[in-house]
Parts: structure tokens; C-alpha cells; sequence
């Protein structure tokens, strides 16, 4: 009782604010941003738990295989993490996968995924598909997959505001499941109205904000958004 | 009419083998397999140009605006390529899609694509999205997107056989369009019977050829194929 008058207290003075949660995959460490300068939790996914530590960073969670683990470094991990979670690797999900499932349960503000992107892209791909289910499902939590050239989200029919970002002044739209249907962009440089989006177009890669909040509409559909720089 | 005999002798010298075209765009060069392994023509696009006339490759054509590259590098451009094809930045068709359009229509054996993954991944989604036209169109071509780790393509609903490839030895398989119906993969580490495989699944990652051939036949949808390795 007295713990939870503390929790919520703590949570009023911290602005009400919930948490967020930040996912740290095995990708290229050369993709990787600083990731000292996101707020939130952290949790490793197989290699990139040792990043983490490697990086100072207190890992909550680490979940996976560790089959790409040396077994001195696997010691290393279990001495450093919040609480390790392994499963055998020949699981029929992915530990991206649990890690997601596990994040959106937390019922956080936000998930950040990084070191998803480059290397092996059958790795990326299916990180991606991952993002799919929570959207299909109407997931309030915004999930992107960042790296240091891009953030990446897959948004649900309806309408969207997003803030301009000059670090990621890029971006794009691709239909992610299916044709979108009257897409409207308000406050971009390209913008449109009510426009069809069929799966194989890329009429809407490049755009950029001109407003510093935009407007992103459209009735049926999944789309991919892309924030990108050079 | 001699010439035009010439040319079928000289065809028939070659084993009358049709021409393989290969693309480089101007993705992160450090992607970039060694190309002087790759037999056929070279096109370039954009500052794939310059890649190429460095490598001291024959550019046989070359497509862009290029508005990323500089006035004396275009002059050293305008001198080395066979024909120059520049288009205004601001048109509806990206110079990719302007560049893999000729190259199907010169019906080759085979279109290979370098260059085209990493860095911005707008782009790299954009070059994935144009395999989707000629495939859903039944195109005999086939087209592949490689980098140093990973070999792209997408195939139509039917029977495909594909050979072992050591050099890329994980082969994995995600829905591109819609579901996948009745997947049937025969010579593979996990084989699988009329499976059916929603569009969100990771179920058919890292798979591998334990055959020299296998084969991979579905009744619907198209498929992303990705041979990779670490």
C-alpha cells in the first residue's frame, strides 16, 4: 500500500510521465546512434547486451539464445543484467520478437529499437515484420526501429501528426501491407489530397516538412514512414 | 544483312548466351561486393557512375540527375560512359526505376543490382519496391539486388527451383504481397508442406539448402527470397 502511494507519488513528480523502453539488437555497431542521449529503460537482445555493458548502459532485461555468445562474455552478461531471459534457438519466435511482445506489455510511452537495420537483411526484414502485428492490432504504443541515417514506423488508417525533425529531415511513405487509400499530406513539400498509393510506388519517397507539424491521413491501409538524412 | 549474320554467328560463338546486365546505384560503397566478379554490361546510376569508371568498369550507360555529384566529376562522367541519360530531379519515376525499365526491355538473361542497400533506407525500400512491377507482371527476368551479404529477389506464385549457394548459405523467405498460400519447400534444413504464411511471419528465417537443388513452390501471393550470411 505504502509502496504504491510512493510509486504513484514519484510518478506525479516525475511529470506523470511513463516509461520508455529501449531495445538494443545485435546489428552493425556502426549504424548504431548514441545511445546516450535517449532516455528510458534498457533492454538487450542477444549481442546487443554486451553492447549495452560495453557501453555503460544498465541492461533491465536480456533476452535470447547467446548462441552468438562467447562463453566468458556470457558470464560477464549474467553478472551485469537486471534479469537474463534465454530460450533454445530453435524456437519458433524470433528474441526480437519475445522482446517486443514483452515491451508492449510494459505498456510504455514509447519503444525504440536499435541495431536492427544493415548486416544480414533477412535479420531486418523480420524485424520489421515485427512492427506489423502490434499496428494490425491497433497498438497505441509507437514502436520505431532507429539507426543513424533512420527512424522507421508503420502507422494504422487514420490520422497522424508528426513533429518536424531537421535531424531526420527526410521523408517517406510506402505502403506496407496492401494499397493506401486517400492519402492527404498536409504541411509537407509534396503534398497531396486523397491520392491512392498502390504497393509498388515510390511516389512518395523524399518529402519533407515544411510546417513544423504535419499531417498524415489516410482511410485503408498499413504505411511505412521513413525519416531519413544523408 | 552481313552485319546482321555477324552478329548471329558471333552469338553462336558465345554459346548464344543472352547478355546479363548489371546495375550499381550509389548506395554505402563498403556494401559493394568486388564487381569485377560479375560478368555482363555495367549501367550506372548516379554516383554508381563514378564507382564504376574508378573501377576502371566500362560504364555502357549512365542514369541520374546527378544532383549529387560534382560539375568536374560529371565532365570526367560525360567522357568515360558510353551514353549518358540525365533526367530533371523533380519527375514522379526515381532514376532506378528509369534504369531497371530499360534493362528489362533489353530482355536479358538476368538483372543484377549493386548499390542499392544501406544508408538511406527510403532508398533501399524504394529499389525493393520496383522488383515488385516486372514480378507481379510476370516478367521472365530475373532481377537481384546484392550487397556483400545479402541477395534479393522476388518471385511470383508457382515452382522455383534454386541451387545451393555456399557463399550465401542462409535462405529466407517473407511474404511481399499479401499472404502466402500452400508453401511447399523440398531440400531445405526445415522443410515445409502447404503452409500457409500470414504476412507478419518470421516463421521461414534462416532457413538452408541440405540439397545441391531445392525447390520452393506456393499457389499465391509473391515472395521475398534473401540469401544471406554473417
Amino acid at each position: 500500500m505504502l509502496a504504491s502511494f510512493l510509486e504513484a507519488s514519484l510518478s506525479l513528480l516525475q511529470g506523470g510521465s511513463k516509461m520508455e523502453i529501449n531495445i538494443l539488437a545485435g546489428g552493425p555497431l556502426e549504424l548504431i546512434p548514441s545511445l546516450h542521449s535517449y532516455s528510458g529503460e534498457w533492454i538487450g537482445v542477444d549481442r546487443g547486451v554486451l553492447t549495452l555493458i560495453k557501453e555503460g548502459i544498465f541492461v533491465e532485461k536480456a533476452f535470447g539464445d547467446f548462441d552468438s555468445v562467447e562463453k566468458e562474455e556470457l558470464a560477464f552478461i549474467m553478472k551485469d543484467v537486471g534479469e537474463l531471459l534465454t530460450f533454445p534457438p530453435e524456437k519458433d519466435e524470433t528474441d526480437m520478437e519475445i522482446a517486443i511482445s514483452w515491451a508492449i506489455k510494459q505498456a510504455p510511452e514509447k519503444i525504440r529499437i536499435f541495431g536492427a537495420t544493415g548486416g544480414r537483411l533477412d535479420h531486418f526484414f523480420a524485424n520489421i515484420q515485427l512492427l506489423f502485428k502490434p499496428t494490425a492490432l491497433h497498438e497505441t504504443v509507437p514502436i520505431e526501429i532507429i539507426d543513424c541515417q533512420n527512424i522507421i514506423s508503420l502507422i494504422q488508417a487514420g490520422t497522424h501528426t508528426i513533429e518536424r525533425n531537421d535531424e531526420y529531415a527526410y521523408i517517406s511513405f510506402i505502403p506496407f501491407h496492401g494499397e493506401v487509400e486517400g492519402l492527404t499530406l498536409v504541411g509537407f513539400k509534396y503534398p497531396l489530397t486523397l491520392r491512392h498509393i498502390p504497393i509498388h510506388s515510390t511516389l512518395c519517397i523524399s518529402n519533407e516538412l515544411i510546417s513544423d507539424i504535419g499531417t498524415i491521413s489516410f482511410s485503408e491501409g498499413i504505411l511505412m514512414v521513413i525519416r531519413s538524412r544523408d
